[in-house]
């Protein structure tokens, strides 16, 4: 049911029907009984649209995305939703209207992997369009619901195994401060080093962008001190393939003489050679729990948990092995176990 | 043809027809017979809704969806139209009816990955909803809007880049016969090898599926025959990784024992050791153009060409170089020329 034909069939203009929507004054008790009762009828209301969400990116990312949309697809397809697929980012260009078109579809949810602005945050209140934040990169206000994963855990884990292998000078490529996961897998590493005994050393802990080539150059880095770690804990998958690149330019076999674990576990990592141990974030498991909060919230629901984060869990492949004794880095050593994606 | 207009001229109020329309019950059957007869007569129709549209997977694959979706929000963000994501897989639950609840969201447009069957599209003709296939792998009726790859170029320029480099025993692993776009490239490779004086060699084109595992079965063969390939053309990239795989388990080392092309230049083609000399299938781009075709198609413009292919072209990585002369194959030889992506 429009408003026009509400209007029409009321013999009022639209405006007149919007206020009666909106519970706005100036309208009279008659016309307003009139134009109540024909809603009540033909059941019009500003509702949002049942059966479509939206999943919106900052960029649509190669390595990260398809198994976030995967994870979105499953549940809207069992609930019967479709999921519009929409890009906030930076780059954009300034013709476009992303939030203002995502407002005009009135979708019943948004999962979000963008990291929205407190702006674009009320805009989407002020609308009653439901969202959840995926992997929040930064603190959020009490009460935005947000779905993530246990990166410290995680840090944790992946400089345990390297411990348990024998490692004792491990280093580990942080990411930027800014990054509140990034910040949770250093802890985690700390928490690691601490809890055998050992101490982080500043030297052994650069700090360095997402990328392959910035883990590269920090692996360089690494690997040029005089007394080089013999495993390096990258803070992402790409970061850890950076560090593949700098070992093979140095002529450093992996994991014979540097033991390598990555953060993320993304398709690629069972593709290089060797396969990268790395630590699993269940992408398409937190993709599923954020699209099923959002289309809870989105039926007026009110789910007892609205922030959660899912656990990661450590996969072990060929990328780390025990240290070589010290004279004889030519001695390849494989993994003792392994553990099963 | 608006509501109104068909009320007043059946002297009947817009709920009689909006009733009529929607088939619902509580209209007398001449007022109903009447107000039937006048939609009949001026075509009156539920239009689809301007500001969305469909992109329709069989699966949700790693590999190749991200490039497709991005090429698809490019366009429909400049359009200003919504990109609803929907998966049509065979390996969906019985309990799933996407392509109902694609009929039911009335999209302006579909832009289709998934090999629609013939049933499926006549449904979305019957509701006027027009559609572009994306690369069929099979061959479509005339008329039904397509955008694909210069498959058979591709086969031919990745061949002659191998023959040019002075390999004469250059095997190709082809794909499923049922795949047109496998029957295209391998074509492509027997023409260019016709066009340098080589025949085709039955042993050295093995059949097998996309798949990196089936693609390392196959060159395992290859590489055992008595007279081994000195280079390999795979029908796609995974397959080539299969290549690469083979190799290495029987030490032969890539590119100075083996060249390797591939085909659809993944992301993943340069990140692995060595960078994948491949051929490039502009998917981003062919996803665009799709767009495009289906939007205009969509707004009820006629396009004057509704099927087309758009150019592949040869990467060349560090994958491909020329053959080791016969008896000296430690030595390794860099590819002369390199293309940038």
């Amino acid at each position: 049911m429009t408003i026009s034909y509400i209007a029409e069939t009321a013999g009022v203009s639209i405006p007149t029907v919007s206020k009666v929507v909106n519970g706005r004054s100036g309208v009279a008790a008659d016309t307003r009984a009139r134009v109540e009762a024909l809603i009540s009828e033909y059941g019009y209301r500003r509702t949002n649209r049942k059966n479509v969400m939206e999943l919106v990116f900052s960029e649509l990312e190669d390595m990260w995305g398809m198994e976030i949309i995967r994870g979105v697809e499953r549940v809207a397809r069992q609930q019967r939703v479709g999921v519009v697929l929409t890009e906030f980012g930076p780059s954009l260009d300034p013709v476009d209207h992303p939030m203002e078109d995502t407002l005009a579809r009135r979708p019943a949810c948004v999962v979000t992997v963008a990291q929205l602005s407190k702006e674009q945050r009320d805009q989407l209140q002020a609308k009653e369009i439901p969202f959840v934040v995926f992997d929040p990169t930064s603190e959020l206000p009490d009460g935005v619901p947000f779905v993530g994963a246990t990166n410290w855990a995680g840090g944790r884990s992946a400089t345990r195994h390297l411990i348990e292998l024998g490692h004792r000078r491990i280093a580990m490529i942080a990411g930027p401060d800014e990054i509140l996961c990034c910040r949770a897998r250093l802890d985690g590493y700390r928490s690691a080093l601490e809890a055998a005994g050992l101490s982080m050393l500043p030297e052994l802990v650069p700090r360095a962008n997402l990328t392959r080539e910035d883990g590269r150059v920090a692996a360089l880095g690494l690997l040029s001190l005089h007394e080089r770690p013999t495993a390096i804990f990258a803070c992402n998958d790409p970061q850890a393939l950076g560090v593949y690149q700098a070992a093979r330019e140095l002529g450093l076999r992996i994991p014979a003489d540097l033991s390598v674990v990555g953060f993320d576990d993304l398709p690629v990592a069972t593709l290089v050679d060797p396969p990268l141990t790395t630590v699993h974030q269940p992408l398409a498991e937190m993709a599923a729990v954020a699209t099923e909060l959002a289309l809870a919230l989105g039926r007026g629901e009110e789910p007892s948990r609205i922030g959660l984060e899912l656990a990661t869990t450590l996969t072990v492949r060929e990328s780390t092995a025990r240290p070589a004794p010290t004279g004889s880095s030519s001695r390849r050593h494989k993994p003792e176990g392994r553990q099963a994606t």
